[in-house]
């Protein structure tokens, strides 16, 4: 099975990540956590390009082809065998984030940015997707808490942004009702956990049992 | 006016869009003429990322988003600019590649590669296409005149999969009738490029006289 994990910055994704993980394995399952572009070297020669800083010129179409292209590989060399083999995969953000992020944040269109990916992903779409719905202030505040750092006044610009990519995965949630799972994550971060969780053992109908191990770590 | 010149290895591209070059030059045109890379950097990052002999890994639709977004920069940074200004642009290989390469010989599918490529040139297609239509035999025969080199094994079998893209060029003159004309380059180089330069002059309603002009050079 293939979950995948939306949201945010803040939203609190790498936590759930973690539990929704040791609830799979729990439950006698091998477990791939990954993340574009996952250690494929391929796909962190195109990472290099799209972040590299002289490319101040790179136009917004060709960095959604590179970030395609990066999620191409890391699914061909990574997703997809181990999916094969049997193993569950948990992948930090897939496509919905190009959806979210460069097809509605950055205008390029959501259609426009599903029709390269859906030929990346060539019929691999995650089997559940939970999306960690966190208001961008509560998000941009739960950072600053983890750096030790007060929030500035980019920051405070960034929100606008921010607050677009969140219209964005809504209307993703629409769009796709079967697929992706909304979890208030404004509430405080063991409940975001906790209910990432419970929607993940409800969906896969696995045993529970997951709140003890977690409070053992 | 964008102009894109197509055809397999050894179809004369190179001496037919030198004189169709002096064409548009002799009617008072500006010529800009280029292939992708063109010299853009951020395109020529992503193609070194593409014939990188370490990446045998390479999946074969990584390659074609690759293609496709080092297209969409190349276009963006070099050829909308110059059609802006008013230029003619001449450009050695373009969409139609990626189609009968990637599309039709590699069997990725020329609708599924269009889709891409339709996000990377976003409307800017060719306003006319030359598609100088060799077959492989005389195509390499003529690679290995120029090069003083014999025909060995390895090109006779690479000689299967020419024969794939060309039948793939050949669905596109279907598919596209009104933009892309063929050019019988199995034709001595002389005719080739006569016929070329005359389709472009005719087509663009541009004065001839191409001819002493290319006699003087």
């Amino acid at each position: 099975m293939f979950i995948t994990v939306e949201g945010g910055e803040g939203a609190g994704k790498t936590s759930a990540i973690r539990h929704m993980e040791q609830a799979l394995r729990n439950n006698g399952l091998e477990v791939v956590v990954t993340r574009e572009p996952g250690g494929i070297a391929i796909a962190e020669q195109i990472r290099e390009v799209i972040l590299d800083r002289r490319n101040v010129e790179m136009d917004g179409r060709t960095e959604a082809l590179l970030y395609a292209a990066a999620r191409r590989q890391h699914l061909a060399q990574k997703i997809v065998p181990a999916l094969r083999e049997g193993k569950a995969v948990l992948c930090d953000r897939f496509v919905d984030s190009s959806l979210a992020y460069q097809g509605y944040a950055r205008g390029l269109g959501i259609d426009e940015v599903f029709a390269i990916n859906r030929f990346a992903i060539d019929g691999t779409m995650p089997d559940l997707t939970l999306f960690l719905d966190v208001s961008p202030q509560v998000g941009l505040a739960r950072i600053h808490a983890n750096r030790d750092r007060e929030v500035n006044r980019l920051d405070l610009e960034a929100l606008a942004f921010h607050e677009k990519v969140r219209a964005g995965y809504r209307l993703l949630l629409e769009r796709f009702p079967d697929r992706i799972v909304r979890v208030d994550a404004d509430q405080p971060e063991e409940a975001v956990v906790r209910a990432s969780t419970e929607i993940l053992v409800k969906r896969l109908g696995l045993r529970a049992g997951e709140g003890e191990q977690s409070e053992a770590e």
